[in-house]
């Protein structure tokens, strides 16, 4: 049922975190990693975790895997899988892990072959750091990883997701439409209002950069994380999930003015009938073991 | 230079910690705390942190302390004040730890007496958690307390600074102006975002609340934590900084707006220069030691 062999193609945070656990956690006996930049397969070299290390698109590796992950920026995802598609062995599986799945499903399907099972996928993990260093085997650990297959009932489904749950994911199947509306609401608008916040509070004269560093506990402290993720990624995954961080983001900006105008006119009720109705989620998410009460912090 | 005497009025989570802190840390001799609820004064009882417990104003305890604490919601400070500064003893000090400092140092200027001073504070520090039992004696360690003294070259503000210092802050002297709009941007606004944000998710119809829950990790946990403060505070926070909050909520509009458009028209170069300047305060909040590089997450 496992995959002997696999090829990670982008070794950063992700894919080096997969390679890492694959031999250990999900029985793969051969893992190959492959990467455009010289830097970065000089690193795997180096950390040692990969039995082969190639520049570039690694054709003799693709020829030769039972699985490979894609974990190039969302941007690439879609050029990479056409390349490398054609020369991928008949029984092989391919799959991604970028955050968005619709404009890619759509951008691949010219190049769909029948002998290879397309997985499109998503593990919902990371920290905000990047680069081959920055990976762990730990990283999947506990954590959701949602599939978008084609074809839903294709055995090699089962495969790909009981090598998920090796690495100690849970397995979530979605329709990609629907996984870009959840994404959009619970990571992707998070994410671009983090950054905004971040920058407006740089920008604003009357505050100096110092005083937003020192007195920056309780509240700010917490989006500065999040505004610290790759930008390049990032900017990848608003271009590529347009429609729905659209749509996410309209509905909050007319969320935050109706509070803003109840702020205005003192109007207090509005302001705490809203604060009241977001505790709940928070006591749903610690109860469902998503995370610690106050993760380990005091403040 | 130490207080002999504290009362301490209102024993939720800051005050109970100042309580439990000011023996061990600040030399205070007797501690003794006041609150207009039975059941908090019942349960400061049982905890056994101070000398003496009373329900209401404690006229008593107030006629005999060197130091007293205001640890009232903020829309209750100034009303608070103005009944416990006639009855305090000469040569006592009043202060408080509101979240917001103008609106409040207006309403009680009125009631001020040239023999106590009046030290308004703000230790930025909290949990998302409230009432006495949540409070810690270890709360303001390594935390910033701002006070904004009426008359700065007053010895008691040394007196009182030496106070928090004992308690294990840094004491920042600053005008109240000042604080209010450093605050909007660091806390009060980061705060309403993270409401904002977390009633979106949770109204958004083709979004089922489960799935909100399920795959809340990267970026919309870290909202929920902030949005699960208390909500009668938070109100008072906001009708009480309106003036910078709404100014800093218009610029944050303004600049989610422009990258919600640089979405729309595929401006990927807005949206990577945007990105990339906020990772600089980041790394700032870090070196500062405000924050642990992770702290401790490892998603």
């Amino acid at each position: 049922m496992s995959f002997d062999s696999i090829l990670i193609i982008g070794a950063g945070l992700i894919g080096s975190s997969i390679a890492r656990a694959a031999k250990s956690k999900a029985g793969v006996f051969t893992v190959w990693v492959a990467d455009r930049s010289a830097d970065v397969v000089e690193t795997v070299e180096r950390l040692g975790f990969a039995d082969g290390v190639a520049e570039g698109p690694a054709h003799h590796f693709a020829a030769k895997a039972d699985l490979v992950i894609l974990c190039v920026p969302p941007a690439k995802i879609a050029e990479v899988a056409a390349g490398i598609l054609p020369v991928m062995k008949p029984g092989a599986v391919l799959s991604d892990v970028g955050s968005t799945k619709s404009a890619m499903i759509k951008a691949i399907r010219p190049h769909l072959r029948d002998d290879v099972s397309v997985i499109p996928g998503h593990p919902i993990a990371g920290t905000e750091f990047s680069g081959p260093e920055a990976g762990f085997a730990e990283l999947f650990e506990n954590r959701w990883c949602i599939l978008t297959p084609l074809d839903d009932a294709h055995p090699d489904v089962a495969r790909l997701s009981a090598f998920w749950q090796a690495l100690g994911s849970n397995v979530e199947l979605m329709d990609p439409d629907r996984h870009d509306t959840v994404l959009a609401t619970t990571s992707h608008v998070p994410h671009l209002i983090a950054y905004t916040l971040v920058g407006t509070a740089v920008d604003m004269e009357t505050v100096t950069g110092d005083e937003v560093v020192k007195f920056s506990a309780s509240g700010f402290r917490d989006f500065t994380r999040i505004a610290a993720s790759d930008p390049v990624m990032w900017r990848d995954v608003f271009l590529s999930n347009r429609e729905a961080t659209l749509d996410v983001v309209e509905r909050f900006i007319e969320d935050l003015t109706a509070l803003k105008r109840a702020i205005r006119w003192s109007d207090g009720e509005t302001l705490l009938d809203h604060f009241a109705k977001t505790r709940d989620i928070r006591r749903r998410i610690v109860e469902s073991g998503q995370d610690e009460p106050n993760f380990g912090r005091d403040d």
